[in-house]
Formats: structure tokens, sequence, C-alpha cells
């Protein structure tokens, strides 16, 4: 690949035309795909396949692997065997899937790889291919719209006396942001889930285009979204931490925040929010700290009624023990799901019963994955620093 | 690997501690390396291999692959045998390698895909995997500085109505933007190489750290950076078209940003400069359009005394023929180039000769390769909107 940047580099510096470097110019022009075919969004540019129709929401894959012996797609829960031609082009065609983003691998000889032909998604501890199938008309809240103002995510090193190095965080800007240059905003700390890392609400999530249209509509107020990784290298066990969050949060996070952009820096002005074991590390967070923060949201990741002990009384500590401390205290306890994954129901029901309030919010025909936690922001991001 | 992660948040959500969640957790937990070696800085969280040798330079890699038949890692021009043990694990190590960033390649039964292990870097026109081979103290100026501050890259979305869609920019403010909200700086378009896109320069450049560095050190004048991506739709040869940016920054992308920073908006606090391919794209830009830059830096890729016709005096439509006037007009022509890539040293030579005004670098010992780039904009920026 490099002696092909070389080489390629080389004859344009030199001035001469290559064979290779024209085929391989020429290899990438559009190609006509199947009826009612067209590359996915999630696509790397100009690439082809893999190609979505939106009728059937079917997806077709292309991999070229002249000298494999068996290529698969590995896409929900499903392995698709591939079929070669007499080129070395192994394609398929997969079932319908359900609307959204969808994490998925290529099999070479049994090996799961990324397909060179998508984005890179981190996902699962690995830089993932991703495929979108678009939803119609009820997906725009997640869709770039040209004609409303637009904020800003900023890619940030900050240092972390904690862990000894710089950390990356992504933190989103309202429309306005600079302009309007004595306003102060309330700050969303938004995190991802297991696997994957502080670009996963940018990238697979589309939150800038969900807040910038809740904000132009006035459904949610001006606010700074910030997105912080998850994976925290102060605990042995740093894939399962929750806690790390937390002193991470409170030590270093919050004060750079604070100290670095035109923050409302209180409790009232201050939420949590996260999805599967972000939610879990929101749950941590915030409930370790109720001084801190004065609205949070679980999305997929509520992790009550665990184990036998896990009654309201006793779960969290005992957060929820005293009904009306809680609900003076936190403004907002948004709990959601998809209808196709493991629901939470029984903890939403005993919570209420026990008269704590909760926001509960299910999205329809979805899973564990990134369609059901843009609806989730979209209906959580309303609801917070209203009061 | 969705199933996983759903296997894994329905763990997590009901509670249940499940083996394979177990194992996969501990497998990621740091294991011994072999003497003097160390994760690549380029590496995911907690990813021991690839594992470079500081002293000797050799990297060692890792794949999982035990259905595989013959695994290969693709490094810098050379081809390694990986060796598999019992527990289908595949190992080897390279020769010695050049300090900096370098592209790799896993092949798989011959297929070349990405590494699991380490971050995505845009390159080729895929997502590919790197590692990075530390230099010692001279490589500081690309290296994050807890000690001064910092500015920061922002992710926006414009709209092109050349496109006919949203375009993707990275755009570094210097430290204190926010803070100085009357201030207007200068700005520097800086363009990526073929195959590569609009994040090359913030990943795998490190140009945050190297101007944030120079603005510190008083070297550079606090800038405005914007990196656009030369991959344009509007030309059906589109990989290999440099003009179409000439159209895109006139009359989308230059007023974008004229409209949205804080910039001083005339030809002398507006420069351009690219590397490889986006050295030839700057030519044509700004050859195109010398009443809006007045600097310029071609970095591995000027193109200059290609072909019969191409004499001093008629390269380039002419542009340096009057060697006073173009000297008049461009404050700053840079070129620059790697010891150890093909040299424009004749076209640099009859470019003086001719009376034109060149300040021309090289990077000792380095190839067509990002170390390159990173030593070329340390050295460029430092020149530039200082008259």
């Amino acid at each position: 690949m490099k002696k092909l940047l070389v080489s390629i580099a080389m004859t344009m510096v030199c001035g001469l035309a290559s064979a290779q470097f024209a085929g391989i110019m020429r290899g990438q022009q559009p190609e006509k795909l199947p009826d009612g075919f067209k590359p996915a969004s999630t696509n790397t540019f100009l690439a082809n396949y893999p190609a979505v129709n939106a009728e059937t929401r079917q997806v077709m894959f292309k991999v070229v692997a002249p000298t494999a012996q068996n290529v698969q797609v590995d896409l929900a829960n499903k392995k698709y065997d591939m079929t070669k031609d007499d080129k070395g082009t192994w394609t398929c065609v997969s079932d319908p899937q359900v609307v959204g983003f969808h994490y998925y691998a290529i099999l070479i000889d049994g090996v799961a790889v990324m397909d060179r032909n998508t984005e890179a998604f981190f996902g699962s501890n690995w830089e993932s291919s991703g495929v979108e199938i678009p939803e119609g008309a009820e997906g725009d809240y997640y869709r770039f719209n040209k004609n409303i103002p637009h904020g800003q995510v900023r890619s940030i090193y900050y240092w972390s006396d904690i862990n000894g190095l710089e950390r990356h965080i992504n933190v989103y800007v309202p429309a306005g942001y600079d302009e309007n240059s004595s306003t102060r905003y309330p700050v969303l700390y938004l995190v991802h889930g297991w696997g994957e890392d502080e670009n996963g609400w940018s990238n697979q999530g589309h939150m800038a285009n969900i807040m910038d249209g809740l904000i132009a509509a006035g459904k949610a107020v001006p606010m700074i979204v910030v997105m912080p990784s998850g994976d925290i290298k102060t605990n042995s066990d740093v894939r399962t931490a929750t806690g790390d969050v937390t002193q991470i949060f409170a030590k270093n996070l919050i004060p750079y925040i604070d100290k670095t952009f035109r923050t409302k820096a209180d409790k009232q002005n201050r939420a949590m929010a996260g999805l599967s074991r972000g939610g879990m590390q929101t749950t941590s967070t915030v409930f370790a700290n109720m001084d801190m923060f004065g609205w949070m949201g679980t999305f997929s990741g509520f992790g009550g009624m665990r184990g036998a002990n896990n009654t309201v009384e006793t779960m969290y500590n005992g957060v929820f023990k005293d009904a009306a401390k809680f609900n003076k205290e936190m403004n907002l306890l948004f709990i959601s799901t998809g209808t196709e994954e493991g629901r939470p129901t029984a903890a939403v029901e005993a919570l209420k019963k026990h008269g704590i309030k909760v926001v509960y919010h299910e999205s329809q025909g979805t899973a564990h994955e990134w369609l059901t936690w843009r609806r989730a922001l979209n209906e959580f991001a309303p609801l917070i620093f209203k009061k």
C-alpha cells in the first residue's frame, strides 16, 4: 500500500503515466449497480458497495479476494456465504435489514476483518465496517439540514493527572456560540457504549444533526454536549469499569470544561446520559455526585434490579429509598430501550410504584443499536435544562 | 460482532455474568511484551500489538487467525511471513523501520486487510492500519505538550452548491480564539494527499500539536488552518482531478470560512499548502487565483518540469515567465521533499536560475510519508503571514 502510494506520488512528481495508476483510478469510477441499489451513505468516497436497496432494505456486498478460499459477510447475527466470479470478486445480497446503522464484518477464510469499502466505525473495540439502511422522511431528524444553523464538534485533547496522559474528547457547541460571546450554556455529558469510543456519538449517532435540528426548532435549549471516552486506564478491569468515569469527570473533565467553555457551571445546568455501558457509567457517576448533576438519562443501559439484593430500596446504594428526596434532587430520570432488546420494564415499574418519577421511552422495532440511541437522544435532549 | 455486542449488552442489562464476556475482558488485559517492545501509540485502547522496540525500531505484529492458511504483514515495501502457534495466533518481527508514521496491511490468505489492533488511518482510499515508530526528543514538536495552550480542531459540515451535498472540513483555531473574541486571524488552507482525506493532517500529521507548539513559542503567527477534502465529485476523473478544488474553494469554501470564522479575508492573509497531490491542487488553485493567495507551499508535490513543453517559461500557463512579477505577487513559494523520494531539484534549480524566489526544504532520511510532511509544516508555518 505504501509502495503504491510512493509509486503514485513518484508518478505525479515525475509526470509519468503509469498503467497501474490509471487502472486504479478508472476502477474507482462509478459502475452500474443492480436496479434499486445505491451506494450506502456509510461508504468511503466513491465506493459503490455495500449497496443498499432502500425499498427492500437488502444490502449487496462485494469483496475482491482472488486467493481466498471462503468469504462471508457477518451482519445482524447471520453469516452470508459470498459467491466468487472468475475475476476473484465475491458478492452476496443480504436479507432485508432493520433501518438504521449496523456494524458488520467480512470473514476472509474465517477471519473477521473490516470491509475496505466503508468508513471505520469504532465498535466492539475495533475499527469496524458499518452500513446505514436509510429511513424515509422519519429519519430526517438525524440528517444534515442545509436550511438551519449548525453547531460545531470540537476535537480537543486535555491533560489528565489521573491518567498521566492526554485524553481526547469531542465537544459540540451550538450554532451561535462564537457570535454570542457572552452567553453561557448548560452542559450535557454524553457517553458511548462498551467497545466504542468518544467519536461514536458523532459518527454513528449523528448527534450534531439531531441537536442542530432540535435547537433550531426551539424544542431543545441551546447546550454544550461533551463526549468523552468511557475507557479509562486507572482500573485493572478497565473494560468493565464504570466507577472510573466518576473520578475522571469530577477531578479532571468537568473542571476543564468549565474553564475552557462558557458553561453554566452548576447542578441545574449539568446533565449526563449514556448508552449501554455508558448508561451504567451515568448511574455510577450521577448517583455518586447528586450535587453535581440535575438531569440524567440511560439509553439501553439501566442496570437496576440486578441480583437478589437489588430491590428499589437497596439498588444503587439506596439512592431511591426516599422517593420524595430523589424526586426533589433529580429533575429528570430518563430510561429508554429498544423494543427488540432486553427491556428494563420490571425496574421501571418498581421505581414508579415506589414513587420515583421516571420518563420511560421505547424505540419501536429496534434492538441494541444506534437507531435506538439516536431516537433516545432526540427524546431526551428536549426534556433537559427546562425548569 | 453485533451478536457479541448485543450479548454483552444483554448481560449487562440483565446482570448475568457470562464466561464469554469475562474472557474477552480478561483477554484485553495488558500482557507481558518481549523486552524492549511497547505498544505503538497508534494502537487502539489497550491493544498490545503492534509493539515497537524504540531502540532497534523493529515492529512485532500479532494476528489471531486460527483458520487462515497464510498470514503476512505488508510494511514499507516488504512482505513478512508470520508464524502460527498452536492457538492460531500469528506473529512476526519486522526489520528496523524509519522513524515516523507508516501505513501497513495484514494479508489474510493473500487479501490485504486492516489490522484490528490499530486505529484507522485513511490512506490509499481505505481505512488502513498504521504504526508510529517514535523519534527521540527531536519528535517533540509533533507531540502533545501539556505545558502550553492548545487550539481546537473543529469538525464542520458546510453546504456546497457545486456538489449538491454537505462537505466535511476540519478547522484548527489557535489557542485564545474564543477568549479574544474581537481578534481576526489569517487562514492557511492545508490539503492532504491522494487517497487520504480531510482527517489526515490531524490524525497522521498531528498538525494541532505542531501549530500549538509553533504559536506558543512565538515562531508562527496565530492562524486558522482549514483542512478540506481534496476528493471532489464534480469531475468524471475525480481521483486525479486537481482543478476541481479551485472552484470549490473560490465559490463555496472560502466564502463559508470568511463568513463563519473571524478571518482576515484578503490575499496577504490567505495561504495554501498541500502534500503530494494536495501540492498539485495547491499550484492549480493558487496560480489560477493569484489575487486570492499570498503564500503557498507544496510538500512532496511540486509538479513542475513535466513534459516536453514545460520549461520555466511555459509551465503552469506561464505563471513564472515574468519572474519579477511573480516574486511581487507571491510572498512565498515553498517547495519541500524527503531525501528518499523523487526530488524536484531540477525544477527548483531552473526556477531559481530564472530569478524566482523559492524556499526549498529537504527532510533528511525520509520518503513519501507523514514524517516528511510534519517536518514540512513545521518549516513552512513559521514563514507565512509575516510581511
